[in-house]
């Protein structure tokens, strides 16, 4: 049988592994339980062990990735809020790998990322394998799984006075992409536009969504940026934020040292990530 | 003897080497030349290892590259022509490891990115060692060394209301990156804003400029890169392009099927690629 849902861990003596899990109300209670044991990898195949470890660290659900592309203004709601005219094809911007970050991580922030520190709840997507030129049919059999992330965003570096209107430097910090905890498989989930997801800064809920108001829906997205472009396995996609930004509430919600923000996507888990200024 | 300038190549016998070379002169005359073999790798050392190969093919100095790293309007002339004011940081977008392309290369262009298709000649630079919160002054440490570039550019997707402004996509294609045809080692320049280079279509020159026309430095585009976000071995910059692109031309300089495309730098050598619709 198909693994419907994955983490990725450290056990007790220290040693990673990939972990099975039955649903959304397992990962809450992790760390501390016992998982089913996954051997091989992600893009080549998990299979189960019946060997059972003790979750002591719950990690990036992927070790690495070749690239983070994130479309921008993907949400009917959001591009009202932005008062923005919605283009032609998806907004694209990227982040690189060292953005990756584990679901529970704090997120070290650079003091000059600090003045407009906003968050972006995701809805990501895995990609499993190598995909090229591929149909809006057939995009979802690139597909690994979906995940929760949180685009973080200097917005300071945002400005079009200050990087020239180009959203990839805000957005490439080191950390700036936790994604997690768990990926859901295709195997679990035939329709990624029927997910719902929150954003809470400190307990407060900031955003909240249905993946089926997205403008563009992930097989558009992956059918527009495979177009003569090679999205390689392990390429996360997050697939942009609805309404409730920091930037664009009335007294501005950008975040502070020790901020806690939790994304939630039901069926899948939190991730929640404190900021922390150096 | 620390290696001043060397390629990487296929032997007749279809095995890729490194191979050291003496200056674009050299260059000039490959493939079909012998050549000294490097042993090794240019991130963990090469060294001499007395043995000769003929050159097949040369291929991209690189094998791979975590990102390229693009930066936009970075020439006080280009900036003009653009009728754009200069933003208070650099303007950055990047290019996936696919993107990466071989000196000689034929680029195949996709039906989608024919329409407007356009070529930037640019200093480009190789970092050779994984680099983070680098000072101004400590940033050509962290270069391996300096090659030729052309962020090639699919024009009609850079437009805002087709893409939102951001560039990333327009300039995504695989192959739309090919850098070489030599690395041009630290150990053979100290500076380098005093280089000269030339951007030649069908053999018609559109770009004729040297670095110390560049906005933004070689240091200050690694301090600022590098600030709070790791750049990795073997990330490629792309420094940005002077004036004369075929967006710019008062009758449009656009590439058509089968143009040939030179970027050279004086004392490097050139690139060449011919553009191929499909």
């Amino acid at each position: 049988m198909a693994i419907e849902m994955f983490i990725r861990f450290e056990d007790s003596s220290g040693t990673v592994r990939y972990g099975e899990i039955s649903g959304a109300g397992e990962v809450a209670d992790l760390p501390g339980a016992k998982v089913g044991v996954l051997a091989g990898d992600p893009f080549t195949g998990l299979s189960k062990t019946g060997e059972k470890f003790e979750v002591k660290k719950v990690l990036c659900p992927l070790e690495s990735t070749p690239i983070i592309i994130c479309i921008g203004l993907n949400y009917r709601q959001h591009a009202t809020e932005a008062n923005l005219t919605v283009p032609k094809y998806p907004v694209v911007f990227t982040k690189p790998a060292d953005a990756l970050a584990g679901p529970y991580d704090n997120i070290a922030i650079h003091p000059d990322a600090q003045s407009m520190l906003d968050y972006e709840g995701e809805l990501t997507v895995v990609i499993g394998k190598d995909a090229k030129d591929v149909s809006e049919a057939d995009a979802l059999e690139y597909v690994l799984g979906y995940t929760a992330g949180n685009d973080v965003s200097a917005r300071n570096f945002q400005l079009p006075d200050v990087s020239g209107g180009q959203f990839c430097f805000a957005k490439s910090f080191d950390g700036f992409a936790p994604i997690g905890p768990a990926i859901l498989t295709t195997a679990a989930i035939d329709d990624p536009q029927k997910l719902e997801y929150t954003t809470k800064v400190n307990g407060e809920v900031r955003q909240k969504t249905e993946t089926g108001d997205m403008i563009w829906s992930v097989r558009q997205i992956i059918a527009h940026l495979s177009t003569g472009t090679t999205l390689r396995k392990g390429t996360v996609i997050m697939t942009g934020t609805p309404s409730g930004v920091g930037f664009f509430m009335k007294s501005n919600g950008f975040l502070h040292d020790g901020d806690m923000v939790e994304v939630n996507i039901k069926g899948i888990g939190s991730i929640a990530n404190k900021m922390k200024f150096l």
